[in-house]
């Protein structure tokens, strides 16, 4: 559960207006545009600007599965990953699985009188959000074990959907559900029309991520890699077998955990990579290393308007995970990945936009 | 790396000849036969006899692909599971993964001398297969660990490859690669022609297994579940990165571990499983509890004369793992399982028949 290490109550609520940076910023790191021989037409990717991040991915996918190209790749090893949290979504303040996990502590404590006199969870009865996100990673995963194990995966399940239906995001006052960037929906599209095989490649935890993720995304549960907990079997007092959540880490998919998570679920190197932080830096370098072309693309939140403005302008320090730091902002340059700017290459947000 | 603590040295080579037996017994254990409606023409699976067992896979893909049945499943929700040794292909008269383990032992030694002076090692080096395979399990993971831990994964791809282009199984003169059962081929291309996603979980190494699993079953290497190991990301001196495989297991993929892994690597509960032995029990039982139609089979390995002959007739005391006991037997007749007979159900066992 490191993911949710980055405090976002810290480091996620300095929203900094980096729009004005951001124009002479990009330029330097976007590649050279190539020759335009592909139509960058509205009817492909309609939700992106024309300009070298939209040609990019066109060039890309092309380069890849025209059979004439020298970078062609059979379909079978047509593998995209992508980051959820800044990446396919909206992540601010908190990832969603922090402010579920906080919507649990008063139902489990109510089931557990004695649980809402200990801490963490007292400071999580009390409404202070802020205090308890910016707890120590040890204090937040006991929230997480508290409100999200020692259930059935279809209990777990059931939870989880029914949160969805009913919590609300403070900011647009709707679903996170409906909280998906638009254009990052076309892109999934996009790559599987072409037989790229999609995946979320997260922090967040796999199984509340796949309660959503065919909806959402259009990707099915086997698609979903994320930070897991140990599964058991046992049997029922009537003999039925089930499958209970325990509070032990499996899979911490998160920086180095992710290309060490994609070789377990996936055992191939992907093709095209994205995400928007520095849990995503070891996923971008393990996908580029590959030979042939490779696509490996950051989203930058750079619109406070819009959405949020955080990252790379911001002068944080480097050893803050979970944010979009300098650091890895100088890696990309170096490296050639595209930064993708959700002002200037995104027509519209959402999808209700 | 449980499933090999059932010493295939010990009990399979008990090769007792149940055929005698057989077809009294199945006749108590195969479900009543269904109203001929389906044309069991040798269109479809053509290596597999008409009779109730041929049947019930005819049934089944029926009952769950045709739209106008009360046990219709959306195409996304088919997933199949099957082991593979003893079920996909020959596992007599060891896990291929042991030889495979047994046969780097001289080629690890040489470069570590040391290692070779060391018990197991030394044993190994002997050349007493069978005293190596009768190891404890404890014993038998340091060799696993000393053969197939330690390098890059794509050291070890390139390693399995090689070995399987010049090693041969002992009866046959032929590469383990052709020894998969052509019936079952059969069936998991029919299962995928009903859009039906096929995996293999089995107690046999991931990463081991998808070296071969495209080429010999066309299953791609993300729907290939097993014992696994952890894999560890890092950099060479240059900043390239790698991933390492470590000598700790991540999913120990047998008996409990196949519900749980399957859990972990699909997040959707399968609609047929097949198995052949103990190893595969929960993952048939919780295939079983799944509400609507669902396939639980196991093969019976009765025909000596084409393949082998253990089993249910073997009177094997029920603590064995990695063997179809009696008391597998009885719970398959209780939970209404097909028991696949091998020398009655199967024209052929191999392509090269």
């Amino acid at each position: 559960m490191k993911p949710v290490a980055s405090s976002p109550g810290i480091s996620r609520r300095v929203l900094l207006a980096t729009l004005a940076l951001l124009p002479a910023v990009s330029g330097t790191i976007l590649p050279v545009p190539a020759p335009a021989q592909t139509a960058t037409s509205s009817a492909v990717l309609p939700s992106w600007s024309d300009g070298a991040t939209k040609r990019a991915i066109l060039d890309f996918v092309r380069a890849t599965v025209d059979r004439t190209s020298p970078s062609y790749v059979v379909p079978e090893e047509r593998i995209a990953v992508f980051d959820q949290d800044g990446t396919l979504w909206v992540e601010h303040p908190m990832y969603t699985q922090v402010v579920y996990s906080l919507d649990r502590v008063p139902i489990v404590a109510a089931k557990n009188p004695k649980l809402g006199n200990r801490e963490p969870f007292k400071k999580g009865l009390s409404g202070h959000r802020e205090a308890i996100a910016r707890l120590p990673m040890r204090e937040l995963e006991k929230v997480f074990d508290a409100t999200m194990t020692g259930m059935t995966v279809e209990e777990f399940n059931a939870e989880v959907r029914n949160w969805l239906e009913t919590a609300r995001h403070p900011r647009w006052n709707r679903p996170y559900t409906e909280l998906a960037y638009q254009p990052m929906l076309e892109l999934l599209r996009y790559l599987r029309d072409n037989a790229y095989k999609t995946y979320i490649v997260t922090g967040s935890g796999q199984d509340f991520t796949r309660v959503y993720a065919e909806k959402v995304y259009g990707i099915s549960p086997e698609q979903v890699i994320g930070t897991a907990d140990e599964i058991k079997y046992g049997y029922a007092r009537d003999g039925k077998p089930f499958l209970t959540r325990e509070p032990k880490l499996m899979l911490k998919d998160y920086g180095a955990g992710k290309p060490e998570g994609i070789h377990f679920m996936i055992g191939r190197r992907p093709y095209a990579a994205f995400g928007n932080s520095t849990g995503d830096r070891q996923m971008l370098e393990w996908t580029g290393a590959g030979a042939g072309a490779r696509l490996k693309m950051l989203v930058l939140h750079d619109d406070a308007a819009r959405e949020y403005a955080y990252g790379p302008a911001a002068g944080l320090p480097d050893t803050r995970v979970g944010t979009f730091t300098p650091a890895l902002y100088d890696e990309a340059k170096k490296n050639g990945w595209t930064v993708i700017s959700m002002k200037n290459d995104w027509k519209r947000i959402f999808t209700f936009d």
